[in-house]
């Protein structure tokens, strides 16, 4: 988030990422009409009330991604109070970029922790490195059937189209899930599973400055970072083929510094 | 609905409505391998705890209806916390069965509402007759553009397929879509009205006897009634392919006992 007009409802209640006209930091067209390249720079002039302090005890590689993957997970935790009422049951869809993250934040808050992947070659990591307390194989329909009406909150980090179906099914009535993956085609929601379990969907989009500044103070008093694989700028293809073939633990960080200082 | 476990935490916290073995009391299989078939009989057997009383100034035959779509748009109404905050801008998608009484029960609790339609021919019953506050045709571009984020709750009565991408996009951020009606294919839920709103998307199924109880208490004080049409037993056939239509306003009620007495 590089701006947004400061004026509106949402800027003046600390939810400015909600603003009409927020601008992005990267692949947008600013108002000026120029385009955005984010922080691909060694360098930027940045206006002051859109910065964030990284604490002192984090490395600065493996905090950077938590300024988009840490939040985005974070904001839906804290907004659904579970950053105080620790022993939920949390189901996590998804164990990639924001995936990773959010087991970390839901353990440090005292959650029971449940992956749901298509991928069964994720349980040993999901259990053994992240601390995970159980597993489901969301294409088992075995699996999905047994763990009906046991969960709390999902976050549905998938960004692939996907039916909720399913996953709406795990929740206990009256239970949540919000999406923060964004598949570009229309994700199906199966009414039944929605209306007889009164469950509810809904949307979050990264998080404000404050919250944002809130998330890293967190990180830091908990050592929360992303686990992260770094790479110089002469690397960055190689990375995106990798990137696309899913092939990355959890998140390429480049060191533009870090190559320009060799030139 | 005709019965529930009465031993789970649903039954025990008054919404039963949503427990696992719920019974309804037509095109059901009961447990003992009955079918059911409701109240399409001039007497009936029931158990006392699933009965509702009528205020004595309703007529019977308006009010009957309200056992499943008075308490299907009141819930969600209720459970959103717009019974006792007026002033709201409320949606109201379909003018049918269900939308008819939620304009009365919005409108009787001091919200401003919009009916949101495909069919034109709507606007002025909508405004005239129901007292809607404002009608948008949902066909129409300029006019869903023209009203984004202008709304605080909308309840979506609709049960055929559709996308709730621009529905949803007509609710203010953090503004609740709750689903009443049921499409039996799954409805196109696109991801990014939902996460740039962080709006919420809800379903929601009658409700629980004591709410139910509550919902008559309120139509007996406001006198709110459905609109019927009343057919006699012979009539149903007739009744049955002007509901294919649409051609019903708003419900057809079955005077079985009337019927019966002549024969």
């Amino acid at each position: 988030m590089a701006a947004t007009c400061l004026k509106c409802e949402y800027c003046k209640e600390d939810q400015e990422n909600y603003c009409d006209e927020v601008q992005f930091v990267y692949n947008g067209i600013f108002w000026d009409g120029s385009i955005t390249y984010g922080g691909y720079s060694e360098f930027l002039v940045v206006d002051h009330r859109y910065v964030v302090r990284v604490p002192d005890n984090l490395p600065m590689d493996a905090a950077a991604p938590l300024l988009c993957a840490g939040i985005t997970v974070f904001s839906p935790l804290k907004d659904n109070n579970l950053l105080e009422s620790p022993g939920k049951r949390i189901g996590i869809v998804g164990l990639g970029g924001l995936g990773h993250v959010a087991v970390k934040f839901a353990k440090a808050f005292g959650h029971h922790v449940t992956i749901i992947s298509t991928s069964p070659s994720k349980e040993k990591e999901a259990r053994e490195r992240l601390g995970a307390d159980d597993f489901i194989l969301s294409t088992n329909p075995e699996q999905m059937q047994s763990k009906k009406r046991t969960l709390d909150f999902i976050l549905d980090t998938v960004s692939a189209k996907h039916s909720l179906g399913p996953t709406l099914e795990l929740l206990k009535v009256n239970g949540t899930l919000v999406i923060v993956g964004a598949p570009d085609k229309p994700i199906d929601l199966p009414s039944f599973p929605l209306i007889f379990g009164k469950r509810v969907v809904k949307g979050s989009m990264i998080g404000s400055i404050k919250e944002t500044q809130d998330m890293m103070d967190v990180c830091g008093k908990h050592n929360i970072t992303c686990d992260i694989e770094v790479v110089k700028t002469d690397k960055i293809n190689e990375a995106l083929d990798r990137l696309a073939k899913n092939d990355v633990k959890y998140r390429f960080v480049i060191d533009i510094a870090g190559e320009s200082s060799k030139l």
